[in-house]
């Protein structure tokens, strides 16, 4: 029997995408992605735990000595949203099929092509030019969820073991239409108020002896959805406030509620903080309180306050290897929902590119096989040049 | 074997409205309170008719002649409503039981008592004095429930066979607090307007994306609540429209949902119509629409128009035999919410007096056993008067 090394081949990051679909890791379920990647990476050499928090999978890989001058994070998700109407789908959403130059299944855009090609250009960066330095990976397994114990756990176990990132890149889908064409700098804030109107149940025959806490409600609404939060900022679109719900219950129509609930979820730029809007709500609730008698109560969730990575070294680089790589120009932009980055941006700049996410959380959601390609490809350039 | 014949004593409404309560006749169940009035009142001479319709039961009695000049009707229920939460109950809500000068169960003030009082005064008062007349009395088992084969039903089934009334007294409890203070000589009319706003559904990070139905909704419905209908007429207190529900349904906090619901209640005055105040509403919806894009679809259920028995002999002659018996003048109110009376002012003027109605539907509902026997003799007199 004859011994040989193994020869180094670059790795395909379309077939580590499709190995990743074929893991069902519907959040909360780790579904074998994690497992799939650490074995990866801890053969690439790179230094790996898992970071699990209250059963929530994360996975952690530094390639390098911790605390390196210069230390290159890359950050991503493997968990995907639930497949939805599963009879809609053309194809298996676990079966990571290609067909039509086009990879087929839930997390194809969102993110498992991220985590691939971010993955496959740091193993084959370090093997090849092994750069003074260390790369980081932090990949969980909860965005799609609550996100207490996702990145947020990594980032908790990082800084009490002294694990840090000079810069740190988000691999998810910012492209609308066309690769290459946008990548974030910032993200707007999101929070979510309910407020609940308590006033005095009554027959409806008789509204004065009661307090209808709908009068009241649809007034501080009213007023919330007509008076704009602010018109933008230099680097961000104007603030938005969406009514999401309004709930009563009431199946009688001779009794007025005593009790009404309305829900809005506000996306704001960098005029405002969770505090400055909470408190101008509040005056909203407390102003309709005095004219009516009615009650208020707000009960504030904020999933993230906003922030801006401002344009700089950091953020020039990587829309120069986008641009070298696709053509293409990328906006800065700062638009979109929330995503882990709003956690990473305590700990160091943080920007996010990734390929086009068109169908992401759809049915049929899919990938354009060379897309892949070049998110590999612009990935391995950013690394080039951070370490060059 | 000795033969005799019964010696005629009174009808005691105590005693009748006991026996009543006894009955289960929870809307829509009979519970056998008709059984018990129809066999009272064919025994004392009274032409009786089940008018079922739909399976709801209903009592038709007639004392006279059919088509008779002077033909004065009593209106009533025998239908009460749910007995709510049983536990909370300090007596059997159909134990019919009397302590300390009160008779206690569903149904004491509405309206068993009612129909026990003029029950006894019509067949006391054909016995003692048969009138040249007749005297007629629809009696339903459905005035709680949705009431479309109730009162309506005998009123159908006697224009079918020229039945007619030349005035009608319902016995509804009419007095808020104190025995004869008020009767009613009208009411507000009465609609729900269910109002279905469909937008587009979308992602509250991107609301220009979407159109958001409940931005749309509590602007209408801020309108509504805030502008005053009218500010009453004559005989009529002011109408009034209350909100009494509205519904999304969305437990997502990052959806605008598609579609919203937002239900009014218009209790109106004859400064109306159900049909001016749909065109009106309709209107207001109309122009939002124009505003939003949101399209809004109204659902409009008339409960009853407005209605007013001008103060005349009749009205007066009820209100002296009121104040003959108490002391009290009554006031000639049109408030409240609705009854039978919508259904019998098609047909003849028709009034409504009874008792204190202040514990009707509610837990340990009870009347002062000393208002029936009064109620009684109010009935009494005003069948002496009227046919004097
Ligand atoms: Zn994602
Ligand atoms: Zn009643």
């Amino acid at each position: 029997m004859k011994e040989h090394s193994p020869v180094p081949t670059d790795i395909d990051p379309v077939q580590l995408t499709a190995d990743l679909i074929r893991c069902p890791s519907v959040t909360p379920e780790e579904g074998g992605a994690l497992v799939l990647l650490q074995k990866l990476l801890a053969d690439a050499g790179f230094d790996c735990h898992r970071v699990d928090r209250n059963g929530t999978p994360n996975l952690f890989a530094r390639w390098g000595r911790k605390g390196a001058n210069r230390t290159f994070g890359f950050n991503g998700h493997t968990d995907v949203v639930p497949v939805g109407d599963a009879d809609a789908w053309t194809c298996d959403p676990f079966g990571g099929e290609i067909s039509d130059g086009w990879l087929w299944g839930r997390g194809a855009t969102d993110m498992k092509s991220g985590v691939a090609a971010f993955v496959a250009a740091a193993v084959d960066f370090v093997r090849e030019t092994p750069p003074d330095g260390a790369i980081l990976l932090t990949i969980t397994g909860d965005e799609e969820g609550p996100g207490k114990d996702g990145t947020l756990a990594l980032l908790d176990w990082m800084a009490e073991r002294g694990e840090a990132m000079s810069v740190c890149l988000v691999g998810e889908p910012t492209c609308p239409e066309r690769m290459g064409e946008m990548m974030k700098i910032g993200r707007r804030g999101s929070m979510s108020v309910t407020f609940t109107a308590e006033g005095v149940q009554g027959h409806s025959a008789y509204p004065h002896r009661a307090k209808n806490p709908l009068h009241a409600l649809v007034r501080v609404m009213d007023r919330l959805a007509s008076e704009p939060l602010d018109e933008g900022t230099e680097h961000f679109d104007a603030s938005t406030l969406a009514i999401t719900t309004i709930d009563t219950g009431n199946t009688a129509t001779n009794v007025i509620p005593a009790r009404a609930i309305a829900r809005v979820n506000i996306r704001f730029n960098d005029a405002h903080t969770s505090e400055t809007l909470t408190a101008r709500l509040r005056e909203h609730a407390l102003a309709i309180q005095a004219e009516t008698g009615v009650n208020f109560a707000l009960d504030v969730v904020v999933s993230g306050e906003s922030f801006l990575t401002p344009p700089g070294d950091f953020v020039r680089m990587v829309a120069v290897s986008v641009e070298a790589e696709t053509g293409v120009t990328p906006v800065l932009s700062t638009s979109g929902g929330t995503s882990d980055a709003r956690f990473v941006k305590d700990h160091c700049p943080v920007v996010e590119f990734g390929l086009v996410g068109k169908t992401m959380h759809q049915v049929d959601e899919r990938v354009e096989v060379a897309q892949i390609g070049q998110l590999k490809a612009i990935y391995s350039r950013i690394l080039r040049d951070y370490f060059a």
